[in-house]
């Protein structure tokens, strides 16, 4: 019983589980980050022993009443934590807040453990890492490479395994790039899905907190904690987003650049690692890709580097620029000053000609699920930042930039090790609130990479599929399929077409007789209830459906069934498959088979 | 068989029953339009002979196929139309269009007969309708007060009765203060619900299409026809815009400023005819008003004059203004001008100004549905306007202004006239979405302040309840209800409460057997299908839902009841309560009332 090699939820409660006791763990942190001797990943630390006290006063291990229990956790530094300065990565910009963030604080309230602050492209303006006046940290596979920003310090924290998971923020692509550069995951949520509050502004209108973690199952159970609508952040908005599903949902189309859209800067291992995470998705997705123009996307990301929005970031620090911008990094000051060329007429002209590229775009949406491509077109080095600080950093952004302006969100994995023995990346790509299916996606593409997590080798835990009652929060409600609606049957295709998540199989209480009814095909099966105990127990399945996907349904089960309540042996009463009495006329009864299934089978024989 | 005094849809759609030919009553509109003679009502008339033409080749009557059949309309001069010129009111600027605005044409293959194009604040910029360099609009009742803009020609086009209906366009008020001025209706959509292709811009993000017409019923008619997404305008959007209720959902909840908030200028009878609006609205809606806080709104209000968002005004004419500024009217180039003094990040910060204010007024919106101004504070007139070019306009907009930057929807109804036999308008507001809702309200404001329609004196005709069919295309389902769910029973609330409205009563096919279970309150009915024939024809009402509210509503459908497809006289087969045979145990049959109604008034006997 020890720490194990990464700590990943899965490994630590399990170690947990087994007694090791949480001061153990953040101890070993501690041990850890010195042994790492990397001045440039933490611009704070927590006490160790303040760390120490934190996870003893979690109490009784109990991952379900804290989902995160245990789990040591970095911020970056452009984030409020009350007790600690927020800096930006400008020491001269630093202030204490008051108030801890809402979404670190639910992150602590869920039994994570804060240990430090991380460093960062100043004020979150780059995509190298290295735009810093502290050391800069060291990329966690070749020091040579740039670690990758805006959020360096929490990606190469997580690569290493000091912390289970770490926030960094996304404007442009700081919550990938360093994931892909790293060997670890990036989540990039949908905008809005998480408060922003507490955050120092980037681009406002583009800005959200972002996770890294070793395996998407992490990243996404941190997210979950931190999801929510925030009144009080302008930003925040009421998503609708969807729990992870249970499996990848059948005929997902993936969508992959047209081969000329595809850039590697002459990267041939870049080029091959991406040919190998294309291949390994085949394997987690049977089909094939679906073509996708990248070039109305590229104009979007063209747009954020010629485009106005660097006013945005001009306006989050404007007193600093306008009076103080001595104390500015001397390329985020170049970048951020090069906003007064701009009026606020070409502004609205940028949001108008954002409006007619995101049009354009949305005819792929049209097309595909998901969109999957390069998390960055090559590793650029340390030397090449210093030739040309601003060449470099917008290669990095290639398949990143559009993102934001785009309002979809987006998932880092890792893929395969190139031939170099460098870390290569993937990014999976959806319109908002689509956060659930990425995680589902990019689990199981983690998983099929086989790469370790991070630094470590420690092996990606396989994608637990463990999907809990439907969220009637969310607008779920459960229905109980008895037939052809059954996964694997000819009608599943409505359930799973009308966003449908399978949540149990289950038997009813001995209270019905199931029949085979005349017509068809499809065959179809009439479940009525008899007086209580005189029945069978007949086989079923509940799925989740959303509200309106739910009323399309009932609208279209046709005459003799009907949609009432099922009482099931599990207790639970949902709404599920009738069929009307007058209904049976020339029916089988067929309640010795115990269900659809078997009685399907019997036919087969 | 004449041209009525008012050509409402109705009364023309009457005289067209009664075999009134089109071309007599456009040969009228050609006749009333020059014994008129304002020369500032039009900036280009179609020639008669064309007009004539178009409405002799509508073919026979048919306003099922033409919803519009035979009603002349106009067009404010900023919209493109095939043929004619687009002046925006600035004559160095014109335009031939090669196509009609998709609005336009859509209006026009409904049947409805174009006769011209109205004069406006040029480019659309102003409340007052006398910034123009053609000769002004004179108001429609009394010559010293403007006529209000800046869709002024087409508000008064319709106070004459010189046609049915006309476009006008609404950025910050256009399509309300004139309405309210000339004693007309001002509908003004949810912003992105109508194509707004081949309009020419004032502020892209805020500009919407809007309808003047002397009936709300008349505005609406020509709304639905206008209704729907756009892929090729990047500001349309795939609203679900509800179709008018057909009846006021209980409940509603009116919210009306704080009087501290509400100011007239010191115009006392202004301030008495809102009194009286609202005194006419509490006999269509029993209850009391919320009273709301008007102070976000005005916030949100300031900032249109205040902030960036001239720069809009700018980049629509950019070249203009940079290039020719001299063929501008000196009001309207010293506003556009006005916009070099912003930046772009100026810009940024006005729109998270506004997304904090929006933020602060959502507030209101949980405690209201529906929101009522005075349409403007006071009539002001045209010697304010020549003393002080920009003053005047902006008291016009202190009821208006907010809207479009908050993304509501509004409609201008007319009010009681004042005491000194000027009009005074109300405005109804509520969130995006809800403009059927407000179209219901309104129509019934309207009757109720029994004023005639704009200079005729014709009265409004009562708004006629004739709902059609669940919508399906818009995810409408049809749901029989049988017991307390009827209209004006205990549980009817569980059917509005979910956006239900009323389609029809009906009865079943005499195939059916009506029970009382036992149990309750609230009493349940039992409804079961037995061999077709042998049973009764059961008295029931079809209402429609939205497919979410349906779900959500099936969902909450307990034991013994399912909901399943029922047989009904009529031959349609909609979903409704059905009751398992397991749970008649105990319950008495009631067939012979021939329905719930029957039943429960022989329990108070």
């Amino acid at each position: 019983m020890s720490m194990p090699a990464f700590p990943s939820l899965a490994a630590l409660h399990a170690a947990y589980a087994d007694g090791l006791p949480p001061e153990a763990v953040i101890a070993e942190t501690y041990r850890r980050i010195a042994a790492l001797d990397d001045p440039g990943i933490f611009l704070a630390l927590v006490p160790e022993t303040e760390a120490v006290a934190a996870a003893r006063a979690l109490g009784p291990f109990d991952p379900v009443a804290k989902p995160l229990w245990g789990l040591p956790f970095a911020v970056k530094d452009n984030v409020d934590v009350a007790g600690l300065p927020t800096t930006a990565a400008c020491p001269d910009f630093a202030y204490r807040p008051e108030a801890t963030a809402p979404a670190v604080a639910r992150l602590l309230a869920a039994g994570a453990v804060l240990v430090g602050k991380t460093n960062l492209d100043q004020f979150a303006t780059g995509l190298v890492g290295v735009r810093t006046p502290y050391p800069a940290p060291r990329n966690a596979f070749d020091p040579a490479i740039v670690p990758g920003g805006s959020s360096s310090g929490s990606a190469v924290a997580v690569a290493h395994g000091l912390v289970t998971f770490a926030l960094g923020t996304d404007t442009a692509g700081s919550g990938r790039v360093p994931a892909g550069l790293n060997n670890v995951v990036g989540l990039k949520p949908s905008l809005g899905s998480v408060s922003g509050r507490g955050m120092v502004p980037a681009c406002r209108t583009l800005d959200t907190l972002s996770v890294f973690a070793g395996t998407v199952a992490d990243a996404d159970a941190a997210y979950r904690v931190m999801l929510g609508h925030d009144p009080e952040d302008a930003y925040s908005r009421p998503l609708p987003v969807a729990p992870r599903p249970a499996f990848i949902p059948p005929g997902l189309r993936i969508g992959v650049p047209e081969a000329a859209d595809l850039t590697f800067g002459g990267d041939v291992l870049s080029e091959a690692a991406f040919a190998a995470a294309l291949a390994d998705l085949w394997t987690v997705v049977p089909g094939s890709p679906v073509p996708v123009d990248l070039a109305p996307f590229q104009a979007v990301a063209a747009l954020l580097y010629t485009g106005p929005w660097v006013a945005e970031r001009y306006q989050a620090i404007r007193p600093i620029v306008e009076t103080r911008p001595g104390i500015l990094h001397p390329t985020t000051r170049a970048i951020v000053e090069s906003a007064t060329r701009f009026s606020a007429a070409d502004a609205f002209a940028g949001l108008y000609r954002l409006a007619a590229l995101r049009r354009a775009t949305e005819a792929a949406w049209t097309r595909i699920d998901v969109l999957v491509v390069p998390t960055y077109p090559r590793p650029r080095t340390c030397a090449d930042l210093a030739a040309d600080p601003i060449g470099p950093n917008s290669e990095l952004g290639t398949y990143t930039n559009f993102v934001n302006l785009l309002d979809l969100c987006a998932l880092a994995v890792p893929g395969r090790f190139r031939g170099d023995g460098f870390p290569s990346g993937v990014t999976l790509i959806a319109p908002r609130g689509a956060d659930g299916l990425l995680a589902a996606l990019g689990a199981r593409l983690h998983e099929a990479a086989g790469t370790g997590i991070g630094t470590s080798g420690a092996p990606v835990p396989p994608a637990r599929e463990t999907p809990g009652p439907a969220r009637a929060d969310e607008g779920e409600i459960e229905l109980v399929v008895v037939g052809a609606h059954l996964s694997g049957l000819p009608l599943n295709g409505e359930i799973t077409g009308r966003g449908g998540r399978f949540l149990r199989a289950a038997r009813t209480a001995p209270d019905y007789r199931l029949h085979a009814l005349p017509g068809g095909p499809p065959a179809r099966p009439g479940l009525i209830r008899v007086e209580a105990g005189t029945g069978t127990a007949i086989e079923t399945e509940v799925w989740a459906l959303p509200a309106a996907g739910f009323g399309t349904f009932v609208a279209s089960v046709p005459a003799p069934l009907s949609i009432g309540t099922l009482r099931l042996a599990d207790g639970t009463t949902p709404k599920g498959f009738l069929v009307e009495p007058e209904g049976l006329a020339g029916a089988t009864e067929i309640s010795a088979y115990g269900g659809w299934r078997g009685y399907v089978a019997s036919l087969a024989r």
